[in-house]
């Protein structure tokens, strides 16, 4: 068994409201920065899966992903292999 | 003035506790999942900034990163460019 670490990043989707973002922009005024536009707001989940292979643990991923670190109703992820954990 | 895209990325500290991550962690075994380990929560933000070059943009987004995306006290953050926006 080896074990494989990644990173889910979930954002909202295209379209959906994205509250934590429009907070982030209200308050930029009040910091004096009126620069900066389009922000969405997510969540980055770091893992490691221990499997006999590459493949399997993505597939241990990509169910967590979309059961557990995600609603699939309102958020998109992707998911990023960054090698054998250390 | 260009539009800059960037992805900040912020982590609780090594060493810090991440109840998000405990919590995730926690629920693993109801799904019968007994593979996963190191489960680290953090946020993901996403963001524009207009500016004359990339050197400024960096420098509205690494402050905004310091005082506003993240606690330094307990968490750590990564800056990455995206290149100009959409």
């Amino acid at each position: 068994m080896t074990s494989y670490r990644f990173i889910v990043s979930v954002m909202p989707r295209e379209g959906i409201l994205d509250p934590q973002g429009r907070a982030v922009e209200t308050s930029l005024p009040h910091l004096g920065v009126t620069s900066v536009h389009g922000v969405r707001v997510g969540r980055r989940v770091e893992l490691s899966v221990e499997a006999t292979d590459a493949d399997e643990a993505r597939g241990v991923v990509d169910r967590l992903a979309g059961e557990l670190f995600a609603n699939p109703l309102i958020e998109a992820w992707t998911v990023e292999a960054v090698g054998p954990a250390a």
